[in-house]
């Protein structure tokens, strides 16, 4: 069989989960709590079963949950999407990053994406025929170069895809970042692909610069965000994609023939949740606050270096006091020989920095994970 | 924006759907049963999420799982796949059936579909950039005419596409078929995907013809199943593919990129049910007949003549003694007129039969139910 992606292998995130579970490590890489959910939100989905809200969800997503979805954005983002016409429910936030870039994206055109970058986008952008055009983040600060962004550019460009606050590095994009989007785009036909899955996890006062702030932006984004990080709950793939309207239509028709539905009885419980517990998310920046604070002070003990985290659930360890191998090797080694798993940058990058010494650990983990790992690193 | 897919409009079964509710009709029109999903999945769904199992599930689907379809095909089929690298977990039989056509079918292939055919296939055939062949099944049986299937065939083709039992016909594939399938695949470099959702929902004695049961067929084939169908829980939306590994292995790269994993708790609850509750679906086709027996038994009553039904939950009726309609015409006046909302068949074709009067009623639902179908239907 002639491969349709030949650059796919395994992802880092499920290989190193595995290289933990094999050697015993405390599993700091692939990003996920280890913490539950809220049980109020378990309870929800009991009872939604046992309502019997089992059969089809409609296409879009239950209209409860688009209302909810609408009334919130509204609440944080100080703009209410049309429940019916821009909002529709998918499985997780890969999915809809999936169906955005099917849905507009055609052979032979171009997605310029920021290296380093989550690993769906790529994968996705290549099976629709498309080039993705990568331009490099500054390898220090996670900012992006505007002019380098603006110079990647072509008439095949169809979409751009920015991720705020960032995977893997926790950068954020800042109000002159979207004025610089906005004035980018203005006048194209590019589309702007925003994925926005840790929008609740921002830290030290800052504000999460959504899309959908922004008019200019929102009238040519797919706004992508997900449950699964801000309710502690990665395993039960419900997400959503904010669009307007011709971008939804458009996104609609990949998303009815690829899943055509989400698990019905998660749309209810997330509908009563949001509605009922606001708190939940406008608390969980504090939440993780807390534990990147404390994480990055035991840190302190180790010879991992720390980068600044400004959103997000990982922190970035510079090791090069401790190692002189490349990141892929040194995360190996850590997982076998120190039992502590942690994630290489360079499978985010086409082409990874030379000598870039970073590795990324997770700290969406219970304190008694964290101080497990630290005690390990603090062997290094 | 210029569409990607300028054919794709709202599914007939949404359309219907809301008919139904607007007009208050008796729903037999989308495929789904009002009755429960055993309570015994219920109750494993909500210890699975009380076990703590939130977290993103392995992106093939958990092995107790894999395990246990294993072992069921074996019980039920007489081959046992390979749970690690033969069994996929997916969205759903849609996302298995989109991501079997994206894995392997590319821009300017041919994909062989017999018509009718379930909405799905086409759509997701386009936007891999292909061209869906049309076939059409005999207009009476709906048996397949081998030899029009042959004549279809070119270098381009990549894939033939087989349903059975068949939606929306009923229509069942037999030995004599699936050998026909044999003879004109061999030594060609054409997949087969066999979506199989209905399976365990034949009647009369009849065996189901899975493509596993078949040396010659199921080396190259997407066997795609589904649990909404057996289990009652059309709204879960979990399903899978069993190919062999190198089918596998391609049909994983983009499952892993389109949706990466399934909802997790569900994965739990299923790999349970199938191992510890096997005559449950053992006994789903005792269980269906008696309402198809019984709805046919009514419908005898009405105008309307019922087409045999050998597998599924769908009966075939032909309107023509009350009615010169056309079937889509017929459904909505059905529907908005005299209460019972009912599928079209025109809408399954890509050149309709001219002059079939041909409309289908589910009967996955109370007995209740279809009683108040049945009045109404008396009126015609
Ligand atoms: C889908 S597994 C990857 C989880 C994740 O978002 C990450 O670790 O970056
Ligand atoms: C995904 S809605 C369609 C349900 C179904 O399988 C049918 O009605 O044929």
């Amino acid at each position: 069989i002639r491969t349709k992606l030949p650059k796919v292998g395994t992802t880092i995130f499920t290989v190193m989960s595995q290289l933990a579970a094999e050697h015993g490590a405390v599993n700091l890489g692939q990003g996920f709590p280890d913490f539950d959910v809220p049980p109020r939100l378990v309870d929800a989905l009991t009872q939604a079963m046992r309502a019997g809200h089992n059969q089809y969800a409609p296409m879009t997503g239950i209209p409860a949950l688009r209302q909810a979805i609408a009334e919130k954005t509204e609440r944080v983002y100080g703009h209410r999407p049309d429940a019916d016409a821009e909002i529709t429910v998918t499985s997780g936030a890969t999915e809809a990053i999936f169906n955005a870039i099917h849905a507009v994206v055609r052979a032979g055109e171009e997605v310029v994406v920021l290296d380093p970058a989550y690993d769906c986008y790529e994968p996705a952008i290549e099976l629709a025929g498309a080039v993705p055009v990568h331009v490099p983040l500054d390898p220090v600060t996670f900012a992006p170069d505007w002019q380098r962004v603006r110079d990647a550019i072509t008439p095949q460009t169809r979409m751009l895809i920015v991720n705020s606050p960032h995977n893997p590095s926790g950068a954020m994009l800042g109000a002159g970042d979207m004025q610089a989007i906005a004035d980018i785009l203005r006048d194209t036909g590019i589309f702007l692909l925003s994925d926005e899955v840790y929008e609740h996890i921002v830290f030290d006062g800052a504000r999460h610069e959504s899309a959908l702030r922004y008019p200019e932006l929102r009238e040519r984004a797919f706004v992508v965000s997900s449950f699964g990080k801000t309710y502690h709950c990665t395993g039960w793939k419900l997400g959503y994609c904010i669009a307007p309207p011709a971008l939804s239509a458009e996104f609609r028709k990949v998303h009815q023939y690829n899943v055509f539905c989400t698990f019905a009885p998660a749309q209810h419980a997330f509908a009563e949740m949001l509605r009922e517990a606001p708190e939940h998310y406008e608390q969980l920046g504090a939440f993780y606050q807390a534990k990147r604070d404390a994480f990055a002070a035991q840190l302190a003990t180790t010879r991992l270096r720390c980068l600044p985290v400004p959103g997000g659930y990982f922190q970035l360890v510079d090791y090069s006091a401790v190692s002189d191998l490349d990141d892929a090797a040194f995360c190996r080694w850590l997982t076998i020989e120190k039992g502590v798993a942690a994630i290489p940058l360079s499978p985010f990058y086409a082409q990874p920095p030379s000598g870039q010494r970073l590795a990324r650990l997770c700290f969406a983990k219970n304190d008694a994970t964290l101080a497990a790992a630290i005690e390990r690193l603090q062997r290094l």
